[in-house]
């Protein structure tokens, strides 16, 4: 054994530093000045790190990321009816077909264009499209999907909705924090992430970066009370208690949040993130193929935040004999997702750099040695 | 400054031991085996604190007691339309007024039933509307209504539904692990708490005690994909991996509630857990009591988990003043909640026990002594 904590190679949970964890060791209430002030900061901090302190909001809201997306979606995207919006969803992945369940689980109407998983949507795909049908409302695209960990062309596809004249809302669950993103750059709605990816936070709160207008307009849109972003927003805007929350918050996940999040200012914010990362990403790549391994995508697309390996086919190579094999060196890494494909991924992000990816690599090499296994090339 | 963090006189997030919040010092993926075997655990000791081990089963779910309320609705209660239903909720507060809330968001048909704050609904009156009303399908009702702290009378309503064969489902966030509770005795369709009241976990996650045979029959009734209890059930259940998330779990959450469940048992279980919040309730009522403070609840009625009081006549008497004084001496007391009168709450639950209710009381004596507050009396 590794004699520490497994390192999550994940895409998220991932590992956290120890003054992250640390700062949940108090108890408040979920009135307390502290939580409340906490609430505010993160609120400030995002909306900073996306440049939208101008003409945007951000509202917190508890559970995990998609019951953000639902958030999202519910309030933003108007029921059926007179006064009725159509989304169009961009899929290339399994976080892309959730927003289209999601819809369909509400009943709003839901038009959806799917690329290959290792292919971005086009811009110029996207333009056909809307040039095609107006009755798209909005469009909903995955800026990193995590199944395969390709980063879609969100800039050029933000710029298209725009010109139509459409709204876009962005699950940024995955890139948040380190992929570019910023208001003043790609036109949107909403962005929609989570406390524990590439912020480096504990799991327990997603958050959605919203227009300001648009949220003045969404009251009674949504499905559901506990997920109603706008009555949430409403909350904490009252009274000038800025920071409120309507329900328990889990404040001991904010109180890491917020730890988190200071770190994250002070490492350099979202450009030394993704400096780090995308070392990180080099170094497993680059480590990996030197066994054999071979990458499900394009260096073109590949995000800094997960990467897909192609299932080896040396006969000795057995996945389970391999994550066993990393676990007790110290590494948890992650099955694939891919629909056609047998393949397993390994993460970039969390509070890890260039020694611990070096470690990751080093285990592998120790690993499939172990299991006798020559290469680490695909069929 | 007390000198210590203040504890939370509060109905949750309440204080928890150090042990609880220690567990929360490490990093887990979401499918790690660890989480898996915790929510089992979790689960398990439950069902067993509720004796429902025989004829339900129990889903944990991410967010506050209200979502998880709002899952059990919206899963349980089957849709409008042929199959469709009709919720009665009994009302003395604000809990119940949200369970009618969460049924108008979703357009579910709801009758109500509303009894004044410090009066509790009777089993006759039940008894009364039932067999006035065949459509009616489903009572709602919340066990210890946390807006004045009353104790409702659960187990004669049980009856009452069971005789007319109606379904019954319970919110018991602030009283589940405390009061009374068991499936051998008291016939429910469901029951919903949460991690952060009686059990002593930190804040997160909520869950439902459900009938196996009524989750069996609830496949598309919820009206949101995230709040869906069924398929967060059937994930849970699939491949006989009992135990794992649908969606990102709060894994630091988690494992606070399994070691906050271990205490709980190690401690004696719920019927410990009563004897010592009851003994905490009797000691802040009799001390505040002496200094002339009134108890919004007859003692009949009023269960050892939050106790309201009537606002003080004295002229000296704040509230912001007193709040902040008891702060300052290490106690967090919660603002009133009733519709028509002036009142504060003070809770009997969390990790305290006699001598910090002792201390408690000390310190309000002081804090009303340096406010030069004579007594505690009401108008």
């Amino acid at each position: 054994m590794a004699g520490r904590d497994p390192y999550l190679l994940t895409p998220g949970p991932i590992t956290t530093s120890a003054r992250t964890k640390q700062a949940m060791l108090h108890d408040w209430g979920s009135r307390d000045q502290e939580i409340i002030e906490a609430t505010r900061r993160i609120g400030d901090a995002l909306l900073a790190i996306a440049g939208a302190e101008k003409d945007h909001v951000c509202i917190p809201m508890q559970g995990s990321g998609t019951f953000a997306v639902e958030a999202a979606l519910g309030t933003l995207i108007p029921r059926e009816g007179p006064k009725g919006s159509k989304a169009l969803v961009l899929i290339n992945g399994a976080y892309g077909r959730r927003m289209a369940k999601i819809l369909g689980v509400m009943g709003r109407p839901c038009a959806t264009f799917e690329t290959a998983e290792d292919t971005p949507p086009s811009a110029a795909e996207v333009d056909g499209i809307l040039g095609g049908d107006g009755e798209i409302s909005h469009v909903l695209c995955v800026h990193c999907e995590t199944t395969s960990g390709i980063a879609n062309p969100l800039a050029e596809i933000a710029k298209v909705v725009a010109d139509h004249k459409r709204s876009l809302i962005i699950d940024a669950m995955s890139s948040f924090g380190a992929l570019p993103l910023n208001a003043s750059e790609v036109q949107f709605d909403a962005v929609v992430a989570s406390s524990n990816k590439c912020l480096e936070g504990v799991p327990g709160i997603g958050f959605v970066i919203a227009r300001r207008s648009v949220m003045e307009a969404a009251a009674g849109n949504a499905h559901s009370l506990s997920l109603d972003l706008y009555e949430q927003w409403r909350a904490m805007e009252a009274n000038g208690q800025c920071g409120q929350w309507r329900f328990t918050p889990p404040t001991h996940v904010i109180k890491a949040f917020e730890a988190a999040l200071d770190q994250f200012d002070g490492e350099g914010g979202r450009a030394e993130r993704y400096r780090r990362y995308a070392e990180n990403r080099d170094i497993l790549i680059s480590g990996m193929r030197e066994m054999g391994f071979e990458t499900f995508l394009p260096d073109s697309s590949q995000a800094p935040i997960i990467v897909t390996f192609l299932m080896p086919a040396d006969p000795n190579f057995d996945f389970d004999v391999f994550y066993d094999g990393l676990k007790t060196r110290g590494f948890v890494i992650y099955p694939g997702k891919l629909t056609g494909r047998q393949t397993f991924r390994m993460g970039c992000i969390g509070h890890l750099a260039a020694a611990e990816m070096n470690a990751a690599v080093e285990a592998v090499r120790d690993t499939i040695t172990a299991m006798g296994v020559k290469s680490g090339a695909a069929a």
